[in-house]
């Protein structure tokens, strides 16, 4: 997607010099555009720990680029693979929880550890990386293509009238490698010409959508309107709200879906104004295991300080303000679990389907 | 309510001298605990317009304060009038869409036209500033009585564990002279010995959660925790709710109620987990004009700043911080309507009822 008018994925390898990684620093972002280099493992992990990058698919592909570094800064010989090994290990103690990681990390080493000399080794773990990278990029832009379809729907019904759009957090390109999954309609659907407007939820505590969403739709070009997360209601109960489309961080079998925080309450207010609720994923958030998500769905607790405390620009520098009495306690549950019945469908990158199990059980078939 | 330890309302006649009026300035809160002198109509007309004070019972108080030392500083003789009527104006402009304030002012300015001496005059004024001062604390000191049996019935109900209340903004003692209107429930059960402990919605943009409600119950000492308005959900999904209570800003003799943004996001998830609702009032905020909240009550729409920056302390300095990219558009309804059906019962100084227009008319007979 387009940043000043050139287009970027999340992560790339320099284009002078194939033995450094580039990624954005979403840290700083959206008040300051940094293109860093990573060129250690050990650079790697810590801008995954750090959350230089973030967002389950982008770690993923962060992870695999980081194993090919990895075989370059191996020495040859018998050390080569303890030196994989612990690389592997540090790559998936970053954040532990991201299912992403530990499968792209786990992928590299099988592949590495079936190939003989180092320079093979290491060009193919390039490889595996690219097409990780690749296959990101192509079930989103798939799940775009699935999704373009409602909004088109949608925009015949209103006679090209402007289509309103609702998303929560950032499920955008900048927690893949391109297009999002949420997101990935929307782009599509704007460069096709249909018009479309994006209330992004600020998304408190971390305000993922007032600084990521908002900035990824900004910078593309995309008409947007940055709302605190309690006026959802009132804009869908004023049909100002035509489609809520968000993205989801674990799928039951079942269609229950857990998304950030927050999430359930749109999905509510969705279903008592007959808003159409859609949730975007790619198939590898569904967890065959599961079939109650309210009740079987461990929901991560973070710190306090994400509630009592919040960053942003103050001239020119970014300072972090205490918001409540310091001395009052908050907590910071950071998903819910939106009940399967109030998601009109999940857009996947084969298709749409009912958020039930037999919906998913047709497009996914193939799975137990 | 305490503050330090130390009883307070939210205005008074300075104690060694009562032709100054004293304020908290709420600006600080928080951070600071500001007493400020109030010894001119400009300062109290100032005081109003900047929200020194805020909340709609609390403006009216301190209207009927300023039309007292209105009083004490016009010329005897015959420019008194004309001296009453500028200041009288001067003070309604300060806040034209709050109720209370135009009222106040108006019931002062009958009084002084009907008394003969300046010496008398400012007597009477003085003296119904002080009753309407009464009047306000006594309306939620009864609100407080009826709401005290529901926090009581479900302590009995959970054999004296601690009762779980979620509330929205600011309807706490801060917004009227003691008590509140939501909180006063709350301040009598604690002050009874019930275990209570109150989730309190941070309530973006304007955070009077955790700036205000937050501030309040952690200086009366009742156990409290701030969280993301996007959290209450997740909460009574999983039990931790036993009960909301919210204030309201106008409500419809059919018991639509119109409060802070978001607080139908929480009356939609109360419904949907079966906790009861309910809207703490004094029946001045009913509009017996209007029988749907959704289609007749005008929501105000305030400046995309608020929403775009907020303030906090950093480094012991109150600074403001940009939280979305500088050129996004940000949109701000500051209110949003809760159906009746979704409304457990209304709490106002005359008892309980159903929020509809036979259980209103029941308590308020006497209203046309």
């Amino acid at each position: 997607m387009q940043i000043q008018g050139k287009s970027y994925h999340t992560i790339w390898l320099k284009n002078d010099n194939p033995k450094v990684i580039q990624i954005i620093d979403q840290r700083q972002l959206p008040h300051r555009l940094v293109i860093e280099n990573l060129k250690s493992v050990a650079q790697v992990a810590r801008a995954i720990k750090d959350m230089h990058v973030r967002g389950a698919p982008l770690i993923g592909a962060t992870a695999a680029y980081g194993m090919y570094l990895a075989c370059l800064e191996a020495p040859d010989g018998f050390l080569f693979d303890d030196y994989i090994q612990n690389a592997a290990t540090q790559l998936k103690n970053t954040r532990p929880t991201a299912i992403n990681l530990a499968w792209a990390v786990d992928q590299q080493l099988e592949l590495i550890q079936n190939v003989s000399s180092k320079e093979e080794k290491t060009k193919q773990a390039l490889d595996l990386a690219n097409t990780i990278k690749q296959d990101s990029i192509e079930r989103c832009r798939m799940i775009g293509e699935h999704g373009l379809k409602i909004i088109e729907e949608i925009a015949t019904k209103k006679n090209g009238e402007v289509v309103n759009i609702l998303t929560h957090c950032n499920a955008g390109w900048l927690a893949c490698v391109d297009y999002g999954t949420a997101t990935a309609p929307i782009y599509l659907a704007h460069d096709k010409g249909i018009k479309v407007h994006v209330w992004v939820d600020e998304t408190r505590p971390r305000n993922q959508g007032a600084r990521i969403t908002a900035f990824e739709l900004l910078e593309h070009g995309i008409p947007h309107t940055v709302i605190p997360d309690n006026v959802g209601g009132h804009l869908m109960q004023h049909d100002m709200v035509d489609l809520c489309i968000v993205g989801t961080d674990r799928t039951t079998k079942t269609g229950d879906v857990a998304n950030k925080v927050g999430t359930y309450l749109k999905a509510l207010a969705a279903k008592d104004n007959d808003v159409p609720f859609y949730v975007a994923l790619p198939s590898s958030t569904i967890d065959w295991s599961i079939s109650d998500g309210v009740k079987e769905i461990p929901i991560e607790e973070r710190g306090a300080d994400e509630v009592k405390s919040i960053y942003g620009l103050h001239q020119n520098q970014i300072k972090k303000v205490l918001l409540t009495p310091k001395d009052s306690p908050a907590t910071n549950f950071a998903f819910d679990v939106t009940p399967a019945h109030l998601v009109t469908g999940l857009i996947t990158e084969r298709g749409v389907c009912d958020a039930s199990e037999e919906g998913i059980a047709r497009l996914f078939s193939v799975k137990k």
